[in-house]
């Protein structure tokens, strides 16, 4: 049969993206290309108990179909944890991802217009470009987008929603001051436009103190505010929760319902013991300082190989530090010959919102490897240089 | 804020339905309305020795992130299982429901036409509408489909795809004989259309031979099989699979990335454990079993309550019964004066294409309550009645 196909799958790109991370997670290159907690982050033995607890005294709650929203006593602790106000809730989704794809489908019809940061995370894009939305990039500045260029877009154009990663963005790292979340707030408001704050990296700030999400200063109902439990628990459980104004989700809960109809009981099950009788705060203040000690000898060895020849971005937490070539360097052809030599980072093409600026960059992840592949991974991107 | 929700949402019918089953659900109803598998049916200790295994032996494997087409084991298990061909090829999904919600995503644009049973499942019914395609029902009859009804279609109308659940359907219980299953193939081939065959009912069957899934007879690579271990195993760790063409999986793929990145691993890796480690076939004769008996009362005892006043639909295996009212009455109205008096059931219009079609009927499901309360639930219809 000659398929065809719809065209939200038709365009390449999305194709032509996972080749190229395919090819950056081949054989045993040292891993500065994934996004991935360390394999040591995990609190395997807590996550093991809890999951014996669950499926000796309530294993029905945990195999039985449940409600969309999520597991009540999960949503009551985020809601408490959130402090929420009356016209807001909290549904469950799997990962913060399917939260960013429930948003856009609930909001924006095919062809309408999402302005977010350039470069963006990756499957930020692929979903805006799956829902055939029309994106528009905003330049990043050392404290966020460039602002007025964020206003002379939206001056011309009629955006249905901005999307961001305040803190800690992937891949730059770059952290929003909070006169940047504030303008932004404000532009939300005078342009009339949702904001869908992507904010998975929120515990993981190393340096500086925190700064209150978008969230916390929207007064009507405009941000859509997507929390995850993948970097501070686990990824492969797919647990992560949407907070945004009632009417906001029950259009959203529709829209899951008939896609996954709910998300893995026993995944929030385990979330929900965790969070509430486990000791969170210290997994995550564990993990801080995990990441953080790494972060550290990955920018001192950087600076060491590269000296002034690169533009490092130094991010104040997260996982990624961002890399800037220098003029003439094509980033695509600098990991392939990096990853010949044996370590894998991404470029910069994925995360740029039509692929083809010019931006020659590279995207390193510093939470996987080990303090010795840290080094000898940009050992190698260096003689790859 | 007055928000402006996206045209696929903004239709208020799926809400309707939520209410629908909503209302069913309330109190302490007995639940013949529900489609759970029966809560003394999850092989619990089997489940929490695999967890406790898999979190001791491999919990990096089940908590880092996973390939979005699925845990390999597992898909290899199912191939194998499947006796796949050199063109196919499975992944894993969040339930049989994603499966269906991404195959239609993938291959039709909005607007575009699929072809179901009159009355089918809710769940695909919501997601035909969230994906804003035309859907057109066809009337069933003892064996399946209208095949002339079908063709009719067919010929003035330029199809995409075409849903179908052959083993013991849901809502009307009506399996698919062989001979129309082979006729809905060839004219899928003689009008050049897809067909999705959705089969998570397959394994329980409870009289009469299984019958050859359209799968098998696929020459040509245009169907689309959804499986699922909701009702074999547990619908709460939301895992199915799908069995496609490989160049439609490959899209399927994108659209997944672009959602829920990938399946709960733990759960995946469950479902794997208990695949190929412990006596799948011999639980599932168990549920055979315990649901072929409680289908057995609840058939004698609807026929001993109402006898000649009601149209029962005998099934073959699966969940569901479906009973159509005496002329006159309205269904929706019976299924209140029913939950008034203390069982809860689901009235046709969730289940119709169109909502407004006359056909006035019931599904009753016998998985989840007890004999005693199969026998009360159904002295309570005939009260209603």
């Amino acid at each position: 049969m000659n398929f065809k196909f719809a065209d939200r799958v038709d365009d390449l790109k999305a194709s032509f993206i996972r080749e190229v991370l395919k090819s950056t997670g081949k054989g045993g290159a040292i891993p500065l290309a994934a996004g991935n907690p360390s394999p040591d982050a995990f609190p395997s033995k807590d996550i093991h108990q809890i999951a014996a607890k669950i499926l000796i005294e309530s294993p029905a709650a945990a195999l039985q179909y449940g409600v969309t929203e999520g597991y009540m006593p999960l949503r009551e602790a985020l809601r408490k944890d959130c402090n929420i106000r009356d016209d807001e809730d909290i549904i469950i989704v799997s990962g913060a991802q399917q939260g960013i794809d429930l948003a856009v489908k609930a909001l924006c019809n095919e062809g309408e217009k999402i302005v977010c940061e350039n470069p963006s995370f990756l499957g930020a894009l692929s979903c805006f470009r799956a829902n055939m939305l029309e994106i528009t990039g905003v330049s990043l500045t050392p404290d966020g987008m460039d602002i007025n260029e964020l206003e002379q877009i939206l001056k011309n154009t009629d955006i249905k929603a901005l999307y961001i990663i305040p803190n800690f963005q992937n891949p730059t790292g770059i952290t929003t001051s909070e006169e940047k979340r504030r303008q932004i707030y404000d532009l939300a408001c005078k342009y009339d436009f949702i904001i869908i704050e992507d904010d998975p990296y929120a515990e993981l700030r190393y340096t500086g103190r925190n700064i209150p999400s978008i969230k916390t200063l929207d007064a009507d109902g405009r941000v859509i505010f997507c929390g995850s439990f993948s970097k501070t628990l686990s990824p492969g459980l797919r647990v992560g929760y949407v907070r945004a104004n009632k009417e906001i989700l029950q259009k959203m809960v529709i829209l899951k319902q008939s896609s996954d109809v709910h998300t893995s009981l026993l995944s929030q099950m385990i979330c929900h013991e965790f969070m509430t009788d486990y000791n969170f705060a210290a997994h995550k203040s564990e993990l801080r300082a995990l990441y953080s000690k790494k972060m550290t000898v990955m920018l001192q060895h950087l600076s060491k190989v590269f000296g002034n020849k690169v533009e490092i971005n130094a991010p104040s937490g997260g996982l990624f530090v961002w890399v800037k070539l220098p003029a003439g360097t094509d980033a695509v052809k600098f990991c392939r010959a990096a990853l010949d030599k044996g370590a894998a980072a991404v470029p910069s093409v994925p995360f740029l919102v039509h692929g083809d600026e010019n931006i020659q960059a590279i995207r390193l992840n510093f939470s996987t490897p080990s303090e010795d592949d840290l080094r000898k991974g940009i050992d190698i991107l260096g003689a790859a240089l």
